[in-house]
């Protein structure tokens, strides 16, 4: 199991830097005021195709072997992944094929094909989701580009953060959002090895709190049935993300998904920008554990923007 | 009649320089692609309280004089310039009396009482209004801040306009929403004089198009009854801004509420900003009149990110 070091990420951060945004840092006064912390969104959302996973899907394709190029990329994702791999690797000639979820939402499911990949539907399950990109390895030979556990993926989503804390060598903790650990694995790397002293967390949803169970009892817990709004975060760790977040990680909050919706609303209405659920994660548990980040200075990870609009949690409201 | 001129728009742009947000110009390879032309959105959905009307209202409060603050400000206003001259004046010091319609959106209503003014609400009707108005000053002795028809709201409306072009002199149109018309004359009056040949064009819901009936005719249209969802664009122009736009506006053209809804949607899709619906209309009819843009460099006033998240026209798509 090979796990990368802050020089993989700053490889990364070289091979990709032609390749995706630089995006920009928003802060808020309101919310500041709000939550009582010096907060600073890093702002994925505005990432090509909306999500970091551009980062990740773009070092990986960017480290095929020429071989590896002729047979094309795979993977299995609910989302956002899919997209990014899609269109890191048709835009480089490489053929990508994904498997997705049939409950993804619309505007994922449009994305990917309209990236040019070849898409398979499978069940909302890890074992459907894996038994059909073992089908499609089989019958093409494409190789498997997983999510988040793969070493290429994790350095690439650690970019994120190596900017913004190259950016505000100031911060004083660092917050993602954790699915199956991709994110805060590359997060964490990041972070450990810039600033040694900084607080690393993640958040999680509590309809998905694997990651925090398994962080609390130090034993990786099994994934549980998905049923969050962050439908980016249904996954669970893995033994690679598992063992960097347990090495570098002060704790995993978990939030409701009240709670993720008021964030999320909070950030639309305040800041203008379009967040996806999953990316509200990390301000709901700021927001929730306002003791913790009192006066600090706060980098939060936005992951996506890949809302889907027909489907907001938005109800009318006096 | 007094009407501005450069010069005053480039005063307004200095004295407001410390309070307003220069805010920033955000491109989309996507829309540009689906528009045929290159878009530059000059994103004033940033802008403090969330609209352009902010630029307007402070340079207003800043020219009051001495007496003048001590009796305080009034207007009535659809919303933004309710919020935006309650946050201007009370942030100086200059109490702040604002008539809204009952039906004005939550989020507008609950932004100008949180700026700390007091309201009188009233029918959405002009007449209903302007007498309820009238009905503040004579108890209060307030001046009325009118939301557009005012010589320093038109130029600190025009602060918009100065900036895009100066940032970007190759633009070959501009076309900002037309309510009452103090954008889009703030907007003529700076255009014409920085960049004598530019396209300078208006953009309004067809169903409250009395500002394209207006300069199509030559005269002065009245209102019609409110019912598009670009709630920013149900005022008429008055004789001051007509004039200016009749002097200096190319052509104003119309846009249905689907075209409306539709660019607004785009918005939000692809460049995951939030957008209310009044400033999706000079996309819409960018989008709608694509002959008329085809390779040309378009500048749009994006006026305002209000929008009421509890009643959005996304409905379900498949």
């Amino acid at each position: 199991m090979f796990i990368p070091g802050i020089s993989d990420i700053i490889a990364a951060s070289e091979a990709i830097a032609g390749f995706v945004h630089r995006t920009p840092v928003l802060t808020s006064h309101q919310i500041d005021n709000i939550s009582g912390a010096h907060l600073l969104f890093k702002c994925e959302n505005f990432q090509k195709v909306g999500a970091f996973k551009f980062r990740g899907a773009t070092n990986a394709v960017i480290n095929l072997t020429d071989e590896q190029r002729l047979n094309g990329v795979v993977t299995h994702s609910s989302g956002n992944h899919a997209a990014a791999l899609a269109h890191a690797a048709v835009t480089r000639g490489v053929k990508a094929y994904i498997v997705m979820p049939s409950t993804a939402p619309e505007v994922k499911k449009k994305a990917v094909a309209g990236y040019g990949a070849e898409i398979t539907f499978c069940e909302p399950t890890l074992a459907s989701r894996e038994a059909a990109a073992a089908e499609v390895i089989r019958r093409t030979g494409a190789i498997l580009i997983h999510p988040f556990d793969n070493f290429n993926i994790i350095a690439g989503q650690g970019t994120a953060a190596l900017e913004i804390l190259t950016d505000y060598p100031s911060a004083d903790a660092i917050i993602a959002p954790v699915g199956g650990g991709g994110l805060l694995s590359g997060t964490a790397i990041a972070a450990r090895h810039l600033l040694p002293g900084i607080k690393i967390y993640g958040a999680e949803p509590a309809l998905a709190d694997d990651a925090a169970r398994s962080l609390h009892t130090g034993t990786l817990q099994p994934a549980l049935p998905p049923k969050t709004i962050a439908d980016g975060l249904l996954t669970s760790l893995c033994e690679r993300t598992f063992t960097i977040i347990r090495q570098n990680a002060d704790d995993i909050f978990t939030v409701t998904e009240d709670q993720i919706i008021d964030a999320m609303r909070l950030v639309w209405e305040r800041m203008k920008i379009i967040i996806e659920p999953s990316s509200a994660v990390p301000l709901a548990a700021v927001l929730a554990n306002k003791s913790v980040f009192t006066d600090k200075t706060v980098a939060i990870i936005i992951s996506g923007g890949n809302a889907d609009l027909s489907k907001l949690p938005f109800g009318q409201r006096a």
